[in-house]
């Protein structure tokens, strides 16, 4: 295989040293398992993707492709034997076509920085996973990646208007369009979207942008218990609210950031709800107060409507940061179910009853405002114990989740670690039509193989 | 098969009279050819519909379904020996929910009645197809319907969470979620949208709603030429501006519909261009503004900002009446090229000389604002030749759209017409990843065969 790749590729695009490829075999998914591959590339084109995809066929070898590798649920980690196809080379911004309003990239472009290029000529990419400073725009292809904006302006897939792949055969092809409208056939654009590396690999990516988005004004609510919170999330919801972001953090993931980065969080309360408006003039001023209002008729301790942007920032950066810093104490399973926004406080309420039955530690930080909570279960490294009740307790929210008419991934995707999951949420009939498309898209059945849905 | 039929559903589910049947054989693409069916089923159920499919399955029955028959590509018409499956009996709102802010609905439903229903909780659905007086949610799903709003809003599919579906093997499935996000699996529920009745069939639908629409202001344009008109709409996009509606109406759809309905339109203009702008307050009014001065600008002989609701809802229904005054007049060839905006003038301008080359009457009407025109090519019945000429300017039309980065189809969907038009459009292997998947989900091959990619 090495062989075959050394004479396909450039001799710098085949990453040899162990320690290297040590970096690529998994994502962040860090209790999901792992295979060693037989070897990682770095292409630097599609045509490059293109000729590693042939030589893959022509000996059977699974393809296994990453981006930044910030995944959350082992869709990215190596499988025994295959070829590592990283992307995150293939970082150029192509185009940003500000009459047509969207964006033309390689896969490997930071999700950041065309964030950042986007809004030099006024426009916006919305998507905005936690993971925005590493994660890639590929990965959030693959992963259909959310984020806090989401309660507002949709996901990845929303923002997805042309894809180029190379497909399982190692053909090259555009799926969907760059026109506004289009329904020119079946939408493969879509249907790649998510579908993490097991029906195509893309190698560039045209997303639709907006406006820049209005200055926001935040509403932060200080809250004793978490169901209370939760309560405050359905009451926004029911009073017809449409907040750009509201966010969940709990007093365990405050204190882990402040230990990390000493933001001065002097928070006093055991949850916090951030919300964000950002329609503009005294709509969005009324808007904010009945959030507040929301916040306080929920039980709140505390709230307000802030229009200081620094102190604002620092409360969403202290959201972003949640995720590593509680990394930093220990091994952390991800959760990421998603339920109706009524059942929020319900939800809310038998994560914390699971943490106590399983004696296992349960941060939280949550997309509350769509219902996507990812519980943060915390075990000390090397006590295998700790870790069999985490696993119980995982495996108890995702119950928890599928009996409340929620799903077992709102945004992480299903990888490795919610394979299971899916097999519970999915009517068999609906897996088998997953089987046969799979096929029917990847007949050699080497895109990244095993994951999603069994084989 | 009759009998097959008469013994899995009630008497009255099956039509015998052939006057009713000859109302159930093609949709309003008058010039796509139909076959004759074998049976036409007006089924109350999602059990019923799946009784009829087991009964084709058995029997290698080609299924064609069917919801109001307001199709213009020919989609929903029956192939020969077919069992016609119309949704119309299956008229339910089944829910409102509007805390999770979605509706459940089956497919026969009215758009316009969903939307009346909607409004009525404070809610709205906003895909709105000229045909919304008429045409069904099932027919919009599985159309991918655009509108009039698109162009701020989005189409059909961006609105669709979850849809219930009897598959090609006679299986009832759900697909999709109702959840905000959710990343469970491929994303069916967007690939069954717009596969015209080809991968499934569509028994019950659950659609995203948004609060109700702020009430809009209409910004009129008057232009001596359609160039004009097109470089206005142009300027639009170019000012960073997002209208929530943005259409285009010819003089000769102006004087069909006055002359139908009598609505005192008394136009003085050879092209009238409707914006509106739904942004609240003083931002709102300067948008209007601005796109007001776009259109004298790009040579507008008149233009205005209305805030009268009667004279604007005057303008935006003559604009909707304007496809069946145009029909009154002659079979009329419905094209629904999609182009990039910044190419909207040169495509008017490319539409009007080959008018000219064919001889054909071309009247215009077009979701100006996102590049989405709808031709009307008009020819007097029983004149074979000007037919002819019509068919030569139609396949013009699509060959100046692909060269200007255009698509065959925005929003009615490929049916018959637009096969030939599909096939120049996507790539070989393209195309066969279509056969692929019909291949993987209609296992039988009996879903609505011969439409949208020839097997």
């Amino acid at each position: 295989m090495v062989d075959a790749l050394r004479s396909a590729l450039p001799a710098d695009r085949l990453l040899l040293d162990p320690d290297v490829v040590a970096s690529y075999v998994h994502d962040e998914a860090e209790w999901a398992p792992h295979g060693e591959p037989a070897a990682v590339v770095r292409p630097r084109s599609a045509e490059e993707v293109r000729a590693v995809v042939l030589a893959c066929v022509e000996t059977g070898t699974p393809v296994v492709t990453r981006g930044a590798g910030t995944g959350l649920s082992g869709g990215a980690n190596a499988v025994a034997g295959c070829v590592v196809v990283a992307l995150d080379a293939m970082n150029s911004i192509v185009e940003i076509d500000t009459l047509e309003r969207y964006a033309v990239v390689q896969p490997g472009v930071i999700n950041d920085h065309l964030r950042e290029a986007c809004a030099e000529h006024g426009l916006w990419y919305p998507p905005d996973p936690a993971s925005s400073p590493w994660s890639t725009i590929g990965g959030n292809v693959a992963t259909n990646a959310g984020g806090l904006c989401c309660v507002k302006y949709g996901v990845t897939r929303d923002y997805v208007l042309e894809l180029q792949v190379v497909t399982g055969s190692g053909e090259l092809v555009r799926l969907g369009r760059r026109t506004a409208k289009g329904v020119a056939g079946y939408d493969f654009a879509s249907l790649m979207v998510g579908s993490e590396g097991t029906l195509g690999i893309v190698t560039e990516v045209t997303v639709r942008l907006r406006p820049l988005q209005h200055p926001p004004r935040t509403v932060a609510g200080y809250f004793d218990s978490i169901v209370d919170a939760g309560r405050a999330v359905a009451a926004v919801a029911a009073a017809g609210l449409t907040p750009s972001a509201l966010e969940l953090v709990d007093r365990q993931c405050l204190v882990a950031v402040d230990a990390w980065k000493n933001m001065g969080l002097a928070v006093d309360a055991n949850v916090v709800l951030l919300g964000r408006v950002d329609t503009p003039g005294v709509e969005g001023d009324a808007e904010a107060t009945r959030m507040s209002a929301c916040f306080d008729d929920a039980g709140a301790t505390w709230s307000a409507v802030s229009t200081d942007q620094a102190e604002s920032d620092a409360l969403f950066a202290a959201r972003r940061l949640a995720y590593p810093a509680m990394e930093r104490l220990g091994p952390v399973l991800t959760e990421d179910v998603c339920v109706p926004k009524r059942h929020v406080p319900e939800m809310l309420a038998r994560i914390e009853a699971i943490g106590r039955r399983h004696d296992t530690v349960i941060a939280n930080i949550a997309h509350a405002g769509d219902g996507n909570l990812h519980p943060l279960l915390v075990a000390p490294r090397d006590d295998d114990a700790a870790r069999d009740r985490a696993r119980a307790a995982f495996d108890d929210i995702i119950t928890a989740a599928l009996e409340l008419g929620g799903t077992v991934t709102g945004e992480h995707g299903v990888g490795l670690l919610k394979m299971d999951g899916l097999a519970r949420e999915l009517d068999p009939v609906v897996l088998a039509m997953h089987r046969a498309v799979k096929a029917a898209l990847d007949p050699h059945g080497i895109l990244n193989p095993g994951k999603i849905v069994a084989t």
